[in-house]
Order: C-alpha cells, then structure tokens, then sequence
C-alpha cells in the first residue's frame, strides 16, 4: 500500500521545484523502469500492482492497487509500477566528440526524443540551456524510454559554452550550406532550436558553421521540421560517413 | 456565440464515429485553420475569440468568449480560434514516385509528425491500412501543422496494396540492410511499422527490400527509434541522392 505521505510526495515530483528540493524523480511502466534499474540509478523505492521485479530488494517494494496507481500515476493510463529514484549527480562535461547542445527545448515529448536518439547514434554528451525543460519531468523520463540512463546530460549557460569552445558550432538555418554536401566533421557541437522561435539571435552569433536540411516540397507553403525530426535527419548525416 | 446543437456537434466529432457520420473535422489555431482556410477544405464555421480574419465571408464566423472556446475546444490551452470544414472526398490513389505505408501507426502525434515529414519531403502520397489513427482525429490535424492540406492521404488494405503493386517495397528490420549503403531508387512505397510491434507479419511477407537504420550508441540496449524520427531518417536517405 501507498501512504499519504508517498502520495503527496509522489505528485509533487510533478514540478520541478519539488524534484530539486528532494533530488527526485519517478518513472513509470515496466520498460522504463527495468532499464532505469538495470543502470546507475539508485531506487528509493517501488510501487507495482504485479511485476515481481525479483532482483530488487523486497524493503523497498510496495505491492499496490490499481486504485493507489491512480493517485500516484502522472499518466492517464497507469502502466502497472511507478519507481522513485534519486536524482544522481550531473556528470562533469566533456567537450570531446559531436555534441547535441539545446537552445530552449521546451516540449518534453520533443526531449524525451532527442535524448533517444543521442543514445542510438552513440551520442554520449547533451547540453541544455538553462531555460530548457527538465530532464527529469515525468513525459520527459517516459518519452526516452530508458536512454535517459545511458546519456550524459548537461544544463548550463549555452551561450557561456559556445562563446569559450574550440569545437565548430553547427546550427541549422534556412540561409544554411545543404547538409548533404558538407562534409562533416567528427567532432562538434550541434544546436538546436526552441519550436517556436528557433535559434536564437545570441545564440545564432556564436553559430560558426550554417546549415540547412533541404526541402523537397512545396517551397512556399512546407511548415519547418519539428525540432526532433530536424535532430534525427542531421545526426543520421553526422554519422553516416 | 456558439448554440448548445454547435457544442454538441463539435464535441462529438472527436471521435471518428461522427465524423465519419458528420463528414466534418476541426482544426484550433490561427496557424493551422489558417493553412486550411488557404487550401481546398471547404470551411463550415470558424468561431474565434480575436482574430478577424478578412478573406472569411461573414456569415461563418462566429465571434466567441474565452469560456465558449473552452466548451468545444480539444486542446488543454485552447488557441482563439476553431474551425469546422468539411471532409473532402479521398483522391483516388495514385502508384507512382515515392509512396509512404503505414501499417497501424495508432498515435495520432506520430501520423501528424509523417504527414508533416512527407510534406517536407516531397511524398505526394501516404498510405494508411485501416488500423491506422484517422488524420481527422482532432490531434493528428493539430500536429500536421496545415500540411495535411498538402499531402494526398488514402486509407485501404495495405496487404492488398501491397500484394498487387509493382513498385519495390521496402520496410526496416534489424536484419536489412544498411541504407547508408544502398542505391535508392526514385519510386517505391516505403512501409512503417505499429508503435509497438513494427511490421506484421502478413505485411512482411509482402516486403522485397529489407533495409536497416544502422545503430551508433549502444548495441546490446539502445531502444528502436521512435517511428516518425525512423520516417525522418528514411525520407531523407532516399531523397538526398
């Protein structure tokens, strides 16, 4: 069972003000959560209404109801187990190799992706201004489906990085060269944009390296890509060869 | 102001049912009714909270409050403005150039990012078995962002489909091979797979070129790729060159 305590803790975990003052997050779904598990992460405890999760110690698992699910859950849909894990220290930044930097990611859907796939094209470093949404917002930790545990992720101030860097900045703008003629580098730091305003103008100053994934439609009526199909297309080019 | 018949109507036509028994749909927003209104949809009412919009004849605007907007609004944080238009009758489908399939893609987040993708890329044409999310769920329009007035976009039985065409047809298994490495041909029909289980099997049987997103991070635990980030990914290899 779920005290009334866990409860008010568990939902509070919702906002970021509340995952920082306790250094707390949660996750949930049996998918998200064995692979959080299965990595560094440390669990404080966990709630299932079945899974038996036989390689976590038995004191910190809580057999509950659908009904207590439901008032921990930030789904709408509960998915069988929600676990609380701390919050693990920042890893110190490595500027080596191709970096996804974001400027002012706001949709945790659109991060959640991102953060997929850094992980499957070998990614190791993501770099979030400031004023991008956490990482640890619940969509956020469901949308990555674990990769959250296998990237290191960064928050600090963009423009302070780019200013001081020795790496190419690559942004993506509509002026910019056809990413499929450049040839492109091994190592950098590849920005992308907030979805409504893109890139923006302090940001785009330190921008050293333009480019532009061309369109093939209709040139004058084609919405932009969203952000993270824009970071799948450029990332497949960065690492096709 | 909106009638209690109008809430009723609009309400119901979030779901298929009665938009199929209605043939209406609703888009929210200037920037998408906006991109309908400039398309071949035919407009029923618009009921907006500010915008005038000039090139409207009058008689289809409903000047609305904040509150009613709220009533027949889909979205969490309604957008001043929604729009009801009719569902126009299907283009008949045309085998030619280069087709995207879909085979049961159920979030409707996931079909708007494709339609916008195909857009973006040129497809003039997406498939969509019969299990596939309905571009006319309120979600799906949203997402398109008004590329779903630009992409011609058919339901039928993929298996059909596929079992009479003679365009080549390509899915992505772990298995195919690496499309980083293939010679991509202008035409063919490109099949996506169902959020959780890819590709049936009927519709495999059916796939004379297996190919293959290669992966960078992880081998043994990277997560696939999301379906519409795997969509970016192959519309650009075979759009490229």
């Amino acid at each position: 069972m779920v005290s009334k305590n866990q409860i008010k803790l568990i939902t509070s975990l919702q906002q970021k003000k509340y995952r920082k003052q306790e250094q707390l997050f949660f996750a949930e779904g049996v998918k998200v959560v064995q692979e959080l598990l299965n990595s560094n992460f440390e669990l404080v405890y966990l709630f299932t209404t079945k899974e038996d999760f036989s390689d976590v110690s038995k004191d910190k698992i809580y057999a509950i109801t659908d009904a207590e699910l439901k008032k921990i859950s930030a789904l709408s849909t509960p998915n069988s187990c929600l676990a609380l894990f701390r919050i693990p220290e920042a890893k110190p930044f490595v500027e080596k190799g191709l970096i996804v930097a974001l400027d002012d990611v706001r949709d945790p859907g659109n991060l959640g992706t991102i953060i997929r796939l850094c992980d499957w094209f070998g990614i190791e470093t993501l770099y979030c201004s400031e004023e991008s949404v956490d990482i640890y917002n619940p969509k956020v930790v469901q949308a990555t489906m674990g990769s959250i545990s296998r990237v290191n992720i960064v928050y600090g101030n963009l423009e302070t990085l780019l200013s001081k860097t020795k790496l190419p900045v690559f942004g993506t703008f509509m002026d910019g060269k056809n990413i499929y003629q450049e040839k492109l580098p091994k190592e950098g730091i590849i920005v992308m944009g907030n979805e409504a305003n893109g890139i923006s103008v302090a940001v785009e100053k330190l921008v050293s390296e333009r480019i532009a994934i061309p369109r093939f439609g209709n040139l004058q009526l084609t919405e932009s890509l969203n952000v993270a199909t824009a970071t799948a297309i450029i990332l497949s080019e960065f690492k096709r060869g």
